[in-house]
């Protein structure tokens, strides 16, 4: 198993909000080829700071990817910090200088001064071609260790990936393994619970490392294995994954028997994504009413391309009288019940969908907080309906967390629901 | 100027889809506190790799953040780690048990063989209390570092550093500095015309180091200048900072002054609190009407607590029936101009906020991709439309990205339109 690391540049990284995006999906991209990204390190803009994230980097891993810090501006430090480690000065290189005036030329602009630094490289580097932007990567062997530097901009970065360094990487890997990992991802069940259905069914002998993740979107059990002794070769890599499946697969099943219909998708699926497809399978329609959760149903779903098909309208009701004039949910039942109840829920659904004519109506209806809360309706009680052509249902849930993750959960929930319609599934507990 | 690392453990932060957030809100409290973190590095559940992360960051740092690995599995190896690094054998402590078991009973469960793990803590360490879950913290000193465990769970780990890293902080710091930061949010430049614009305001030898950051919600600028002569004081830190403020204030306002109506919002205020504020402020309500952002503008603004008093309803309508049925849209103007047009744009706002009886409505139409475009309407091309008591008002925009992308730059365009109608600031370019 070839061992990798990520280091990302940019003080705005470190404080300012942001968070480095780049080294998830270049972790995956690696993990694909069977290659382990074994540390990720954030750095700020500053030399020293960056020279010793490399040189710490570059004695532990055989291949080190860089993104961030290639830019024009004197902040854009990588092309230094990469010469004053591996002591290879920069020098001008044409062909880097001549892509970056092409691609000025073409937005009537000119190379200014500044833009000139980025194509000053350290001596010995493969240019890495940069098509969707003006900042070339670079790629240097140093001593035992590799170092790609891709820009900071994401589809900047995910595109030099593919187009220059999965090419290099084909060519120099001689030694690594295969990392196979499967994931199953559930709602409903706490971690406990589930730590405790699992328990003992993937045994450490099976050679594979089983986690628990728990998120606001519910709880992920990942299989993981390594195998040694495989050699890494893209075009045959996954024929040489697929022989080890079976036996990971089956370890899959096991926990889905277990776990059965609390488990709503594999490998990274999103809920969303799953109730798209089967709703475009089935050839359904869905409207939805949402209260405490404020679009985010909505948001998610046309996250997805082609949502169109299935999804075609929703409402926002976060007032009563929205709820009166947009679904017909009746100023009584208001009254009587509260507009978090089950009774305003189903009417919500039933509502949505008789007047929009789709096939299915969803809704959600609950107390997000901080405020709104009482000792009988709390703080994160959410009430789903669903409306479907023959018959009404709606579940209660008790979400804890903050205003963000009670929304979340909800969004969740309600989709939830939806799902276990679609696939015939009980839509209550066990 | 105190230097701190962060480590964040959990193999599922190095692959399957989980980014570090810890470590963003650790980074800025420990800058509340003059304290600078440099680096942030993410590893795996893995004892050698955890080791060779600590052993680094130690030698790096005067204070070490851990968060994750203190759970009661066999994967939490933090402990471990912490002390095969140190030297400082673990050990029971009784106290950390007693806290565990009366968080059991309460919940009516029994400590588990496995739990008990989580009270084995390295010798000479301090007991970090965690008010908010099982898992105890703790802290070491050793050499000329400190390190702090925290659990990984982030509203956990978030708490402890309030009730317990803090006043551990404040009582060792004597030396130190402070980081004084300020941050302006723009909407509707380029980073390169930014660039030009502000280009010499802020001069080198004011000491202030000048950040420009793009992200798809627009460009921030960033001013920073650390104070090493500093002592850090939690209860006397922030009046000294307030004695440089007048010369950052200063360098802030230039900014200001030079972009005008593009700047949103300044020290990390998101476009939806801001526009939040101005509709409480002004007493104004408001209704949406979204296509192409499916939910998204909805959803951010009830991400705001308190945003039922201005948000009054919202209504998703992604088929043109839906624009028909609920915004009163003629099917003429839709086959006309196409469901992507500023006709179509006004008449949803219009639609949206007579239906409603609100002050306010504001619509977003537009192409998000990747299906969907031609030449004359490309992807990316998004109308915004506002309807206020006296006039209407539409904006045409030309977003580039992916499908996810035009949706969140369409809800900032959309919100950015309603921010300068309430500042009564120009809704076009200048």
């Amino acid at each position: 198993m070839i061992k990798a690391e990520i280091i990302a540049v940019g003080s705005e990284l470190l404080l300012g909000g942001r968070t480095d995006t780049n080294s998830v999906f270049l972790a995956e991209l690696l993990a694909k080829q069977g290659i382990e990204c074994r540390f990720k390190t954030v750095v700020g803009d500053d030399i020293d700071d960056m020279c010793a994230a490399l040189t710490v980097a570059s004695k532990r891993a055989k291949i080190v990817l860089v993104t961030g810090g290639l830019g024009p501006t004197v902040d854009d430090l990588t092309r230094e910090a990469v010469a004053k480690v591996t002591g290879q000065p920069l020098h001008l290189r044409p062909q880097a200088l001549r892509s970056i005036q092409t691609r000025f030329k073409l937005a009537g602009r000119i190379v200014s001064k500044n833009q000139r630094r980025q194509a000053f490289l350290p001596l010995g580097a493969d240019l890495l071609r940069n098509s969707s932007g003006t900042a070339p990567g670079f790629s240097l062997k140093w001593k035992r260790c590799r170092i790609f530097c891709l820009p900071g901009v994401s589809h900047e970065a995910r595109k030099m990936f593919h187009e220059s360094v999965l090419p290099l990487l084909v060519k120099e890997a001689s030694v690594g393994g295969c990392l196979e990992s499967r994931t199953l991802h559930t709602f409903g069940l706490t971690e406990g619970v589930i730590d405790e259905r699992i328990h003992g069914i993937v045994p450490d002998a099976s050679g594979i490392r089983l986690g628990i993740l728990a998120s606001p979107l519910g709880i992920s059990i990942s299989l993981n294995r390594e195998h040694r002794d495989n050699h890494i070769n893209v075009n045959t890599g996954k024929d040489k994954i697929l022989k080890h499946d079976l036996s990971l697969e089956y370890y899959l099943e096991q926990l889905f028997k277990i776990l059965g219909s609390y488990v709503y998708g594999f490998n990274g699926e999103s809920m969303e994504e799953i109730v798209g497809k089967a709703l475009t399978a089935r050839g359904l329609t869905l409207a939805l009413a949402e209260s405490c959760t404020g679009g985010l149903i909505g948001h998610r779903l046309t996250q997805i391309a082609g949502s169109s098909v299935y999804l075609d309208r929703g409402v926002v009701c976060y007032s009563n009288q929205a709820k009166m004039d947009l679904l017909g949910v009746s100023k009584n039942l208001l009254a009587k019940h509260g507009a978090v109840s089950e009774p305003v829920a189903k009417a919500m659904a039933q509502g949505i969908r008789q007047r929009s004519s789709v096939d299915l109506g969803l809704s959600v209806t609950g107390i997000a907080g901080p405020g709104g809360g009482s000792l009988s309706k709390p703080v994160g009680l959410v009430y789903v309906g669903l409306s479907t052509p023959r018959k009404s249902f709606t579940k209660e849930f008790r979400f804890h967390g903050d205003r963000k993750m009670v929304k979340l959960r909800s969004s969740q929930g309600a989709l939830d629901v939806l799902r276990r319609w679609l696939f015939s599934l009980p839509i209550s507990d066990d």
